[in-house]
């Protein structure tokens, strides 16, 4: 999308809003036992298909059958490194995406360590905070940016903006709300989305567009109708189910 | 109840609802961990008391207390095969009612073969899914009888339609929402209410229909109330809370 | 705080949640899997930072920047003891506050002596129902006093009535409702809001004192405004969200 206007990203991102809800992808979540539930619970609501089995001797099974999968770093038992490898190694010899989310990798040492291994092997996209991009960044000015080069694929940076870097491509979005930040786990689960785009999209920029957008629309609606981090979680899994390519048309905040 | 008209099962099936209540049978959980926490709400909100621990060395003392058992095979880790098959003798040494929900077993073949093994253990019920049930049954025409005969059990097969299957007795229940598939764990969540159904109801039959009225119409009366599949959750376990015998008589829609 | 008025007392216990908010404390939390989510939610909405992560090789680097440390024996996997015992012995080290909840030590006997081996490494404050602290107690007519003398620490016996006996002072609390004990994880993540008040309140009576009336008067708000379990937990994260410290002098119902 290096030639694209950010009008023209944004609506190409809201057609994969509807392909996405049409194609019902499968995605493979190896995520945090914090995250399960309500992971899969957004996902379900956006019309995806998700699974989250994590054994290291039945991971094949489920990810033969996944269109893409997430390696959530968080809470991170040894055994599921086993699992980890074998599902990476899977969805490469199928050419299918997979998406990092280096969950605290700035707190943990020999996690920095495993999540680098990690984005030698390619993943379609690496999403995370500031924080976790820049343990795992070269050193730089620009951490986003230096870790795309280095790991040649596409970063996600997510924030009160959350920024994209995919080669020249820069795109920043700036919807959202505080809230999001308050209920464990949205990250988690937007990762999630994140990976499905990842799966029904080809270009890396436009799917992390289309998720960041999705996210955090569906948050602000949400934020409107809640009195609370409780009632906000409720209300953005009812908005994950209702958002429309139009909604992210209308109120998308993104600047190149 | 071979010969009874689905009126008096369903008048049976409301009466065991009131001892539920009365009795608040103990449930020991051997489940996944995306569906722990909603399972035990579920239960709770029912009156029931529910256990989780799910370890190999520590479930006899948990399983010792409990009046019913489920066993559901999703994000199986290799540990827990032990701690089910000690939970599994222990439940079968005192005669008390053991539940098996096969997750997946139509996705891993591993897991299936190790749900085959189960399913020679005499559960009281198997309930699943037509995929799951599928995988399971010998090959034939009608895949929920021929394990139903071959398990020498009760079959409940969840659906749009839920099937239920005892020796000659065959019942459907028509209750439900398609909100119930967009919230993960209601399945397993369901599976419990089964296990508790079973402790205190003899006949697998009405404790099956029981449990499937209790969850179609607190799903139908939730849906009413819901504005997605978020709200949906929140006000399935309200419901749940509520629900009376005389629910089930008004609302019941099954068949034999 | 044993020459303090109640009154007294409650305006200490209403100043610490001032400073709760204000110093926006780090908890490590060691926690069943049925209960973290609903932990992380409680916490983050309090203004807590909490952590999860529960494996033997990466959990000094979070408690390393843990304010405070929750030690909850529900679901214990056999690793998590290592875990356990690696954190317990750096949070010692550095004089850093760890409240132990005993999950049902009343029904496993090896949980129970495996609690009893950590009531000797001076915890912060134990905290557990009635059952739990009896189990733990060595015998005589009030085993939450006794518990406290062995142990030489704070014990608060949660229950419809929260004692709390550390010395010679004792306080109850009567705030609540029986919403809590309908919805799994409540007393786990009380738990965790325990030792984040440990952190920054040294008497322990005084910090025992603000998680009880915090999670019994957010309770009691949500419970006017619930209708069944479901809805309460919802609001009862929104009302952590929000509950003030004049809500704790105002709403306390505390007695010596």
């Amino acid at each position: 999308m290096e030639q694209m206007t950010i009008q023209t990203a944004v609506e190409q991102a809201a057609q994969t809003l509807e392909r996405l809800r049409e194609e019902a992808p499968s995605v493979h979540c190896l995520t945090n036992t914090v995250a399960q539930a309500f992971t899969a619970n957004c996902c379900l609501a956006l019309g995806l298909r998700p699974s989250m089995t994590d054994t290291a001797n039945e991971v094949a099974y489920f990810v033969r059958d996944a269109r893409a999968l997430l390696i959530n770093l968080g809470t991170l038992a040894p055994e599921r490194r086993e699992t980890i490898g074998i599902a990476v190694d899977l969805m490469r010899d199928e050419q299918r995406p997979w998406v990092l989310d280096p969950v605290f990798v700035d707190v943990s040492e020999p996690r920095a360590a495993f999540a680098r291994e990690l984005t030698r092997l390619q993943p379609a996209i690496i999403r995370g905070n500031a924080n976790e991009i820049t343990a795992l960044a070269p050193t730089g000015d620009d951490p986003v940016a230096a870790l795309a080069v280095e790991a040649m694929t596409t970063v996600m940076c997510t924030g009160a903006v959350d920024r994209i870097v995919a080669g020249r491509t820069q795109i920043e979005v700036l919807n959202g709300t505080p809230l999001l930040a308050q209920v464990t786990a949205t990250g988690c689960a937007g990762a999630a989305i994140t990976a499905a785009f990842a799966a029904i999209e080809p270009d890396m920029a436009i799917a992390s567009l289309s998720s960041a957008l999705v996210m955090g629309i569906a948050g602000e609606m949400a934020a409107r109708e809640a009195s609370g981090p409780g009632s906000f979680a409720m209300h953005l899994v009812d908005r994950l189910s209702t958002i429309r390519p139009e909604d992210l048309t209308n109120f998308a905040r993104a600047r190149r």
